[in-house]
């Protein structure tokens, strides 16, 4: 894959915060979940470069144009008594698949995983999505079918803490 | 729920990891995933109460004995631009089920959330898992069904990283 060499990957700063705005927007819209988003640049920035921190983020160039974002976090397997990383977010612009830039960033998310002595590299995939989960299952990665997220947000968690 | 007046709530210590790790295995055992836990006291250790530490403890009372634990960290929603709460664990010894402690540690994190700014409090149930999937949409939980976790892990994360 010659063009790979034309790649390369590097840390978001707060310089960025426009730039994976402007990135989340096209995966919600890609993912067709636009209504969802409702996050500024003054949230985000604050979520990702504030006191506490929530995530990491890295961005894909593609002859030095950004094309690609990963946002990652750490979550924690009781199991195994080690820390993971969570892949909330990775997206490589359309005009830019199929050149191993998402592949890349995922080589490069599982070297830090490693590094960090951690015991798993997890993300999430919308059921729909078969292009992306044939690529995830070709990399080895295990679907959990058995688990369910269940998620409890807006006035459904006012009205539990208000108990 | 007079029962609900002998429950208390508090923040685990490090003196807890033993406590912490027992609870785990129950819960393993329960979910038919014994097989899965490799942690042991040390790593459970350093994960909880290391630089970083990857997750927070609260241990659940009844009548001053320990019956019920609930592990979480935070995640990241991108969406929302805001971190929410994603619950690791939450166990209730069987023999004190049904007695509201539970609810009350859900409530306790439902106001941890808030009180932090987020936007969301997620976790994760096991299909077969009835009693639990019945009393989470009861709070009002949405399941993500159309979602679904991928996991690389052992050899096929190596693998990946050394490409």
């Amino acid at each position: 894959m010659p063009s790979e060499a034309n790649c390369s990957i590097r840390k978001a700063t707060e310089d960025d915060v426009g730039l994976i705005l402007a990135f989340v927007r096209e995966l919600a819209e890609y993912e067709r979940l636009s209504h969802e988003v409702v996050a500024d640049e003054t949230a985000l920035r604050r979520s990702l470069f504030g006191t506490p921190c929530y995530a990491e983020v890295l961005i894909g160039e593609y002859n030095d144009q950004p094309v690609a974002f990963a946002l990652f976090f750490h979550n924690l397997s009781t199991f195994l008594g080690r820390p993971g990383i969570y892949l909330e977010d990775l997206y490589v612009k359309p005009d830019f698949r199929g050149k191993g830039i998402g592949r890349k960033m995922l080589v490069h998310l599982a070297n830090l995983a490693i590094g960090r002595g951690c015991g798993r590299l997890e993300w999430s995939v919308l059921d729909w999505n078969e292009p992306a989960i044939r690529f995830y299952k070709g990399l080895g990665a295990v679907p959990m079918d058995q688990w369910t997220v269940f998620r409890l947000t807006g006035e459904a968690l006012d009205r539990l803490a208000e108990e």
